[in-house]
C-alpha cells in the first residue's frame, strides 16, 4: 500500500536525522537557547534578507497560530480568515479557545481578495455600532493555501496594502511554504514574503523536519515577553535543540529550498499522471496537493492500493480526495499510482 | 425630539416602580435568594407550565447568552447561529472571549433554517476529520429575531426536531420576548417555547424593566453549580431582589403580556403610518420593530425631529433605519411621526 | 428578626428611587450614554480632584473587579492580593476565568504589606528563570478590607511608591469606600485615593445605590475601547440610566458621604453595645462591618432573634461573625441587638 | 566546561535515534494512530498493570498539564498544589490561563500534606459560602517533586484515600518518573502509581527522550473527545511517530527503567563526592536532583569549571543551586565535579 494521503507520512529528511545523532551528546542549554537554535536563526535571518528579524522555533502549525494570534491580538480583537482557512475549519476551535472570534470571508480557492479585506474593515469602521462589535485585528493568511493555492505578489501586496492602511497585521501560515516558494507558477520569494508579511511561519514538519515551524516577525516585531507567552502556552520545548538543529540543517546549503523543488517536481508528474488517466481536477493547485474528484466506485478501486485523503463530498456519488507529494516522494510510487489508475 | 431608536429609551414601567419603593426597606438576603425573586420564579414556571424548571435572573441579555453558553458547552463545542444572530454580531465577542467558536449559517430574515442546521449536523458528522473540528454543541435563535421577524410554532417544532435528534441544546435569546408572543402573526406562545427549547430567557430590559432577563432551564436542567458560574462571570447581583421584585411584578396580573400587547399595537399602528406615508419596508416584520428604507436626504430631515436608529446601508444613498415601538410608546409620538413623515 | 447580616440587606436609599421615579419617562440613549451618566461623571471627577479621570459604570463588584483586572493586565501577567482579597477568596475564581493568576501575599487584618510587595517584586525580577513565571502586574488592594480595616495614608503612600518604582498599576476596591472614608479612624480622603491609586472602584451596591459601582481611572488611563471590553464581558447594560442616576443622586449635595457617616455612627454605637456585653471582638474595625467571637451556644440563642453572617470557625466551639450597619441602620435595630445579646 | 545544569543537556538516548532512522522512511498515518504509537501505548498499558488505561503522548510537561488539568476540571473547578508545585511557580501561569485557579498549600520538601488537602476540602465543604468560591477539583503531585522528594506508598495512599472520599482525581506529574521509580529509597511501583492515580503521566524528555510525555488514564478515564481537546491545545503533532517510536523504544526490555537506574547510580556517586568535599545539603534528596547550598564565592569558583542551576537565594551571601544526573551522565563529569570542589 502506498500512500499519497499527506506530506508528513514519512519522517525527517535523513540530513536532519544524522545532524540529530551527531549533536546528540554535546551539552545543550535548554528551552532554546542553544547554539544550533542561535546559527538557525541567523540562517533564516539571511534567507529573509530581515537582519531584525525575531525568529521562534514551535512544535506544530496550530499551536503557532493559536500562540502568535493570541498574543499579537488585543482582547477586543478578532482574525479575519478565508472560509476555509485552517484555523477557522481545521484546528478545533484553538483560536477561539484563546478568546477571539475568527471573522469569515468568502474563500476563493482558498484565497482571501483583498478587496473583500478592505470591504469587511471599511464596513466595520462605519458602522455606527462598530464598538458592540469585534475589531477585526489582523488578517490571516495560508500560503500554499489549504487547496494548494498561491498568491501572486501582487495579490500580496494588495493584501499588505489594505492592512498597512488599517493598520493591522497580515500574518502568513506557511506550513507548507518550501512547496510554494518552489511552486513553478509563484513570483513570490522568501524575501517578498519577509516583506510584505508582519508575521509568517516557515513550515517544518510538513517540508522534511520531524517536527517544527519557525515563526518570523520580521521587523522585531515580536510581542514583549514572547518566550514567557510561548511557556504560558505549553509550548516550550526544553530541548529546543530538537527543533533548533532541524532548521538549522534545513536552511543550510538551501535544503529546505531542494526539498520544496524535489515535491514539486514529483507534484507536476503526478499532475501529468492524473491528466493522462483522464481524472477531474476539483482545482488548479500549482503546489505539492493535488485535489481531483472521483466517483465513489473509482475511489474505492483505487484505495485498494493507493491511500489518499478524503476532502469533501460534492455530491452523493463523487467525492474530492487530496494526493500530495513531498520531500519523500519516489518515482516508483508514482509508477505505483499510474498502475493503480489504469 | 421624540426617539423610537429603541425599546429602551425609558426607565422602568411605573408599576415596577412602585413595587421598588414599597418593599425598599424590607430586610432580604442577597444574592437572589430572597422571597420576592422565589415568587417570581414560581409565577414564571406556572406561566411556562413546567414546574420543574430553573429560573435564574441575569442582568442583561449579552451576560445571559455569554453565561448560559459558556456554561452548558464543553470545551470542544461550539454553537451555531445565524450571520445576524446577536452573538455573533453584536456582543464584542463575549462568546468567543469564552473559548468557543460561534458557527454561522446564512439568516433568512434573521432566521436560521431548520434544513440548514441538519445540513450542518450531517457534513460535520460525516466528515473524516471532524475530530479536528469544532463540534456544533447547540443551536443558539433569538425570537423575535434581530429584525423582528418570529419562527412559527412548525419552525421551531423543525428546529426542536434536529436538536433532539442530535442531543444538542436548543437555546432561545428572547430579549423582546413579550412582542414576539403578542404578535398578531404568531402562534407561539411561552408554553410552546418551554416545550421546544431546552434553554430560553424571557427578557427584561426590553420589555419594561429597569434591567434583567429571566433564564429559564424548563427540564429542571440547568448546569451544576449554576450560582457558583454566575458568580464566576461577575453576574451575580448581591441586591437580587433589584431584579426578583421586577420580574415578580411583570409576572403578576399578565403584566408581562399586557406590556408586549400595548408595543405591538402601537407597532401596528407605526406600521400604518410608514405605510400611508409611502414609505419602503425592508421586511415585513409582525413585532414592535420596523425597518425602511429611506433615502438618505429624506433621513436627514426626518431625524430633524425624530430620532431613529442606523441599522445598515444598501447603497450610497439609501440607509436602512429601525423605529421600535415599547411598552411606553404613545400615541402621541405616533403622530408626532406622521407629521414629520410629511 | 432583624438583621445584621450585610449591608446590602434593604433596596436604594430613598432619594435614589424617588430620582428614578421623577426621570422615568425621560427618553434617553442607551448604553451609558444618557446625560445622567454625563453628570454622575463629572460629579465624581470633581470629588476626586481630577478633572481628566475616565469614570464608567459597572453593575457589581466581582464584574468590575473581572473587567478592570482582565482589561488591564498583559497575558503574561498577574495580580497580586492579599490572601483575604476578595478577588482571591470570594470571586468563585472570576479572574483565573479570563486567564491570570492571582498571586498570593499574606493578609495583615485583610491588609497587604508594601514591604512584602516589594520583596515578592524584587525576588520575582532576582530570578533568573523569571521568564518561566508569572509576571506580577498589578496590586490588588480592597480599602476597606473584608475584615473591615482600612489602609493609612502612609500605608497606601507605600504602596503606591513600590507600585511606581515596578510601573504596575494599584487597583483599590471600593466596595465600601463610603464606610472608608467616613470611618473616625481614617486620614484617607477620596482625594488622596485618586492621586495615590491608578484604577479605583467607588462601590455604589453596600453604600446605598440598587446596584452599580463606578470605576474610575483618575489619570485617563482607561484601556483603549474601554466600552466594548465591558461588552465583552456581558457587562454593558442597555439602560445605562440606571446606574447613572443613581450615582448622579449620591454625588449630589454629599449624599454619599452622608450615608457613609451615618453607617459610622451606627457601627461605633454598635461596638458600644457589643463592648458592654463583653463580646470579644476577632479584630479592630474602624469600619461598618464588625466581626466577633462567639460561643456556638451563644450564637445558637441570638440567632433565635437577629440574624449575622457567618465567617469562619477559629476552633470546634467557637465562631466569628460579621454584623454590619449600612447606611438603613436606625437605632431601633441596635436596641433590639442589645437586648438579644442580655 | 562540564554541566550538571538539568536533566536535559544532552539530546535523546541513542537507542532511541537509532529507532527514529531505522523507521524513518515507513509511511505512516499522521496524529498518533500510527503503530509505533499503539505498539509503546500496549507496552505502557502492560508496564502499568491496567489493560483499560487510554495513553496519550504530548510535547512537554507544562502542555501535559495545561491540557489534563483544562479537560478534567468543570469550568468552577481549581485544582490543589504545593506552593512549589511546578504548575503554580514555574509555568507561566498555563493553568490559569485556561481559566482555573491554582489552590495553593504549603509544600514539605516538594510534597503535599494529606492531613493539609484534607483540611482544605472539608473547610471549603463547611463554608457556608462555599458556592462563591473556587471548588477545589483535582490533586496535583509531582513525584520526584521539585525538590527531588519522593512520595511514600503510604503517602499517595493517604492522598488517594481524601481524592476518593471527596470524589476529585488524583493527578500525577511525573515529568522524572523514571528517576523516581528507580530510586533506593522509594516502595512505590508504577503499578501502585497507577492504582492510586487516577492520571498520570511518565516522563519522557527529561528521562531519555528527545520530547515527549506519555499521559495515562489508568481506568479509561480520560476525558470524551479527548483528541480534540489535544488538538485545540495546539498539543496534536502531526508526526506523531516521532513520540510513539520513542516511547515504544523506551518501553521495550525495560529501557525506561534502565537509564532512571543509571542516573540515581550516578546520583549516588555525586552524593557521595558532595558529601566527601564538605558541601551542605539543602534537603535530602533520593533521587537524581541534588540541591546544595554554597558560599557565593565558591559557586563563582565551581562555576568556571562547573555549569549548576540556580536555584533560590537563602540570604546575602549564600545561594541553593541544583546538580542533576541523568541517564546521560558519565563517571567523568563526576571525577571534573570532584576536582572542581577540590
Amino acid at each position: 500500500m502506498i500512500s499519497f494521503e499527506s506530506d508528513y507520512t514519512e519522517g525527517a529528511h535523513p540530513q536532519i536525522l544524522r545532524r540529530l545523532a551527531e549533536t546528540n551528546l554535546e551539552q545543550l542549554p535548554g528551552y532554546g537557547t542553544d547554539r544550533y537554535c542561535d546559527s538557525a536563526k541567523t540562517k533564516i535571518r539571511e534567507a529573509c534578507g530581515t537582519p531584525d528579524a525575531q525568529v521562534w522555533f514551535i512544535s506544530g502549525g496550530t499551536q503557532t497560530n493559536q500562540l502568535v494570534i493570541a498574543s499579537v491580538l488585543r482582547s477586543y480583537e478578532g482574525v479575519i480568515a478565508a472560509k476555509t482557512g485552517h484555523i477557522n475549519a481545521h484546528e478545533a476551535g484553538a483560536i477561539e479557545y484563546t478568546g477571539h472570534k475568527v471573522m469569515e470571508l468568502p474563500q476563493h480557492e482558498g484565497r482571501l481578495d483583498a478587496a473583500e479585506v478592505r470591504g469587511l474593515l471599511e464596513t466595520f469602521h462605519g458602522d455606527e455600532n462598530h464598538e458592540h462589535m469585534v475589531f477585526p485585528g489582523m488578517v490571516y493568511i495560508s500560503h500554499p493555501t489549504e487547496y494548494g493555492t498561491l498568491y501572486s505578489k501582487a495579490e500580496l501586496e494588495a493584501l499588505h496594502a489594505v492592512c498597512a492602511e488599517y493598520q493591522i497585521p497580515l500574518y502568513m501560515d506557511g506550513a507548507r511554504l518550501a512547496y510554494g516558494l518552489m511552486s513553478r507558477a509563484t513570483d513570490v520569494t522568501l524575501q517578498d514574503i519577509a516583506r510584505l508579511c508582519d508575521i509568517f511561519y516557515i513550515g517544518g514538519t510538513k517540508c522534511g523536519a520531524l517536527l517544527g515551524e519557525a515563526v518570523v516577525f520580521p521587523k522585531g516585531n515580536a510581542p514583549e515577553h514572547f518566550l514567557t507567552l510561548i511557556k504560558q502556552h505549553g509550548a516550550l520545548l526544553a530541548k529546543g535543540r530538537a527543533m533548533g538543529i532541524q532548521f538549522d540543517t534545513l536552511f543550510t546549503d538551501g535544503l529546505y529550498f531542494e526539498l520544496g523543488k524535489h515535491a514539486i517536481d514529483r507534484a507536476e508528474e503526478l499532475k501529468q499522471i492524473l491528466r493522462e488517466k483522464g481524472c477531474v481536477f476539483f482545482l488548479n493547485s500549482p503546489t505539492n496537493q493535488q485535489f481531483i474528484v472521483l466517483e465513489d466506485r473509482q475511489l474505492a478501486k483505487l484505495q485498494e492500493k493507493i491511500a489518499v485523503s478524503f476532502w469533501e463530498k460534492p455530491d452523493e456519488n463523487h467525492t474530492v480526495v487530496r494526493l500530495a507529494t513531498s520531500w519523500a516522494t519516489g518515482k516508483e510510487s508514482l509508477r505505483a499510482l499510474a498502475e493503480a489508475l489504469e
